[in-house]
């Protein structure tokens, strides 16, 4: 299947950017290091560099002058998650079927893990574009901190951890917590793929308003699968405190409403796409996928 | 007094940066906007924005071309001691006197402040680059990129961790320690000061190894107040467990000939100081001011 290959092409080309940045990186002292490389090589399915290397291609840019992006997005992403699953957050002992990066490495280590991936995807940001300071580059750069900071991303997991346990947060919070911890990084990945590719600002707000919708779609499957369980779910992480008291939308809208709240979004932002007057075949065949993970 | 006045200056200009940004992060979901203001406003010295400041004025740079860095510099050292007093590192209830932030705000809010504050150090000097992307601007970027992360400051906070209660650890661990995790912060501060003021390269290498011996100064006298007691000492924060085994140099060393450490450095970075001729009465007064601190 075409998806699939170009998937793997992007994923593979990710990889190799990763393993080429970590080269670099010998003398980082263990076991910071080995708790650095632990949760980056735990299977991630990198959705996010995939978005945005192929965000990059639509646009016919340069994949090389796109990948210290892509390679940032995935330790934000990475950090997140290991600060995340700590036990004065999620309290996760378990993340796809591994032990959490606390369980292996402490909680002081994995929170200077954590740490330590935050500051290496901006490090390593800055010393890309040191090199090609492109206006380009420079607005692909401010869009991944604007969403990974306390406007996007943070807040996203501040008001989660905040409502767990207030029984008056509902849907504007619900809305809120996903826009911000799951949107907010892969509309940026997207739209920085973009800007790496030297997109228009036109081009640019199509692509941000596909990637706001496919955010919410990523969302939604996700609590549905959450709460159907499903093949994956064996390998989820599974919460100790506060997961039931989580907010999701089955739990909110129920399972049926939140299916269709599914589709209709898929609809919406497939024909944002055909705005965009490009061959986006890849991103066409993500929102199906993501639809179907539910199927 | 002359170094007093110059202090003041540099200071209260970066007050009004600081406060500036905050005016850009009403939006900022509460209780986390509070938590990152809290530790920002504790009573902090200024210490890193002030010398970045300075090193700017050395070289007759642009004080507001370099404020934006200043800013960084204190939002990095603010997220660093936030992550080392929560439970999982150095376990302190106080700081400066104060409730530390994870006993105010818990410790999920304030894991989430340290990183925001991480976050929004590199938000603010991307958007400030973003506008003037100079090449001395790059690299000021760059160098408080690689003094922070993981070859840098977070480095020294995890052999720091690491070797709290490892008996092998010595006068080599110690020294690791102390040049990342409080060297590297206080070095970059004065590079990145002198590199957003254009300086050249030769100059920034003199800098460079003054900022370097600085740090170690800074270290071996804080370590000196820690063991003999001061009235600043009772505003300090106290560890509750593992303080016993940390490794400080009258520990290592004594107390006399850690003494006799400290004017030996001081010595040496004056003499770095007068290579180069430049008027730098305000770093030369910062020398004999961490040095007599002891006394």
């Amino acid at each position: 299947m075409d998806y699939e290959k170009s998937y793997g092409r992007y994923s593979e080309f990710f990889e190799k950017g990763l393993a080429q940045l970590f080269l670099t990186l010998s003398d980082v002292p263990e076991p910071l290091l080995s708790a650095m490389k632990y949760s980056l090589e735990a299977g991630g399915k990198r959705i996010r560099p995939v978005l945005l290397l192929s965000a990059c291609d639509i646009f016919g840019g340069d994949l090389q002058n796109a990948l210290p992006f892509a390679v940032a997005v995935e330790l934000i992403h990475t950090y997140s998650l290991i600060h995340d699953d700590l036990p004065c957050m999620d309290d996760d002992d378990l993340r796809r079927g591994m032990p959490t990066n606390h369980k292996v490495f402490g909680e002081g280590m994995a929170t200077l893990a954590g740490d330590a991936l935050l500051n290496l995807a901006y490090e390593h940001i800055l010393s890309h574009i040191r090199k090609n300071p492109s206006e380009g580059n420079l607005s692909a750069a401010l869009e991944i901190a604007a969403a990974a900071g306390c406007l996007g991303m943070v807040a996203g997991q501040s008001v989660d951890l905040y409502s767990e346990n207030n029984p008056s947060a509902g849907e504007r919070e619900l809305e809120f917590i996903h826009a911000h911890k799951t949107g907010k990084l892969i509309c940026a990945s997207l739209v920085a793929g973009a800007y790496a590719a030297g997109a228009g600002e036109e081009e640019i707000e199509l692509l941000r308003k596909f990637g706001e919708g496919l955010g919410v779609l990523f969302q939604i499957t996700d609590d549905i699968l959450d709460m159907v369980g499903s093949y994956e779910q064996l390998g989820k992480s599974v919460g100790k405190d506060g997961k039931q008291n989580k907010l999701t939308y089955p739990r909110l809208y129920g399972l049926e409403k939140s299916r269709r709240m599914a589709e209709e979004k898929a609809e919406q932002i497939l024909e944002v796409l055909s705005c965009l007057q490009k061959e986006a075949k890849f991103l066409r065949g993500t929102v199906f996928k993501v639809l179907n993970r539910n199927k």
